[in-house]
């Protein structure tokens, strides 16, 4: 059974002194803007600085001056956007950014990334950019082209692992996996200490997780069926320096590592992806919103044939 | 402009005892049949075994018993096949294969491999595989699944050449080019000595090119803009023991190589394949109509940081 694990990614910045986004907007708001790209809230986490909602698909962290939504599979997120825009109104809007990564079963999906621009355009203006080529792995980044500029501080960190290894595969894909199990699998205790936790496993298989300490979060999202296994990590913790214990576990043949405002990506990509790696993608802007972009793609080099996957064309089947 | 240039490609064997497909079939059916995917036959060449005819979007071979056709673009090439075997009958059919490479607008097209298997298998029952992995370069492969067995020496070649060097997409998206222009820089004369040739420049760019010489073929299509370069070769011919040529001419970043019954696919990789390349996928199996199947993907490592495309979101624009 294929999943597009693959996520689009809106992050909207506010006037704070227009709005709070954790005292003006109840949660019902949220639920309502989670359920116009076809997803739901499960759960909820928060601090004094962040609500983090787990979703049916991937996650929603709502800070002061700012939300961050991820969602995956056939969701519509820029229905999310629009439903914000039209709502609480493009003037105090300070930042629109929105992404998404190449799709590995376009043809399932209910936009393109040029539909969704003709959606959000409407509301702001903005310039994109393909990170990556088009025979590899890419993102899309399309963000508001305005007088807003990013403060240095301001990092996020994507790690996308693709092709985990057939032992982690198979660990994920067990019957019964209790959050526990995956959590001990995965070296949470080690990765996040002292974080609050809300995670979440799917039926038959499939796990999210979202977590929080202070400013920190991170949410990782796992889709692990083998021939099409993918597991998200996005933080605004330094996961390039975290890819080492990551990629331990995981043992993907192919990660994309990216970036917001980390000036030093290429030197502690050196510094820290292990050397079976090679880049099939190196890719780096400064954008006009001051954000500097680093877009990166390694792989394992492979040494040994192995058999193609057979499909099952029985029936309906989105993996062809 | 992006212009979608990975093929769906058909191969129907047919029963030369029923029907002899040069005699027995005129021009106008198979000029019907092209238009049947939404192409056009541009012109046409032959010898005493085959007709080779140049279409609006990539080419069709017709041999005794057997015809070829490979088109790109948003063609709805199953459409071709399923007129060929209602008109036709499929009683008289010995085996189909039916190909295709995973496309990069894969939401611009007609209709999706799944799709096009439940027009196939309406006609003759079946087998299905993807030849390498999702997230990376693959080639999703039907064949009928019956009595037909392949004999060792009936052997195709495909060299699928992405992201070309800047010289050489410069050079073959000048204004006005010719098609001796063009068949000079790709070195034709030296590749195919003796060869009927056959091929068309398109506007504003893009090539193809058909040749045949006594039982061999070899055909070429060429879609050359920077950003989405592609340029297929296939062939009867040994395309890689001829990939060191072809690879200097391109010098492409990335490259598939392809091929049914070439025993000794994976030593020739070894022996031909220039070093600066690293496999991304190695895929082979024997299927069970006795073709042995090689799937290979090389790719040049990275070593500099290259600034991303930005794209036009000016107006409508399929590049998204």
């Amino acid at each position: 059974m294929f999943f597009e694990g693959s996520e689009k990614k809106a992050e909207i910045l506010v006037d704070a002194n227009k709005i709070n986004l954790l005292t003006d907007i109840d949660n019902a708001f949220w639920s309502k803007l989670v359920e116009c790209c076809h997803a739901q809230i499960l759960s909820s986490i928060e601090n004094q600085h962040c609500k983090a909602f787990l979703l049916s698909e991937s996650s929603l962290f709502v800070w002061q001056d700012r939300f961050l939504i991820l969602t995956c599979g056939e969701t519509h997120l820029v229905n999310s956007v629009e439903y914000f825009l039209a709502n609480q109104g493009s003037d105090l809007v300070e930042h629109v950014i929105y992404q998404r990564k190449n799709e590995y079963f376009a043809q399932a999906q209910p936009s393109c990334f040029g539909d969704d621009i003709k959606v959000l355009t409407k509301f702001v203006e903005g310039k994109a950019y393909r990170f990556g080529e088009l025979d590899g792995h890419h993102t899309y980044i399309f963000h508001q082209d305005n007088h807003f500029k990013a403060v240095e501080t301001d990092k996020t960190y994507e790690l996308l692992a693709y092709q985990i290894s057939a032992t982690a595969s198979e660990h994920l894909t067990q019957p019964n996996l209790s959050s526990a199990d995956i959590r001990d699998f995965l070296c949470i205790e080690a990765l996040l200490p002292d974080f609050i936790i809300d995670d979440y496993v799917f039926e038959p298989y499939g796990y999210s997780l979202n977590a929080i300490r202070g400013h920190e979060y991170l949410t990782i999202h796992v889709t692990p069926q083998a021939d099409s296994s993918y597991i998200s990590f996005e933080s605004n913790m330094n996961l390039v320096k975290l890819a080492p214990k990551i990629l331990a576990v995981l043992q993907p043949a192919s990660f994309d590592l990216l970036s917001f405002n980390e000036q030093d990506f290429a030197e502690q990509a050196i510094a820290h992806i292990p050397e079976q790696y090679v880049s099939n993608a190196l890719v780096n802007s400064t954008l006009s919103n001051d954000y500097i972009v680093h877009f990166a793609n390694f792989i394992q080099p492979k040494q040994a044939y192995k058999t193609p996957v057979e499909l099952d064309i029985s029936g309906e089947n989105h993996a062809l």
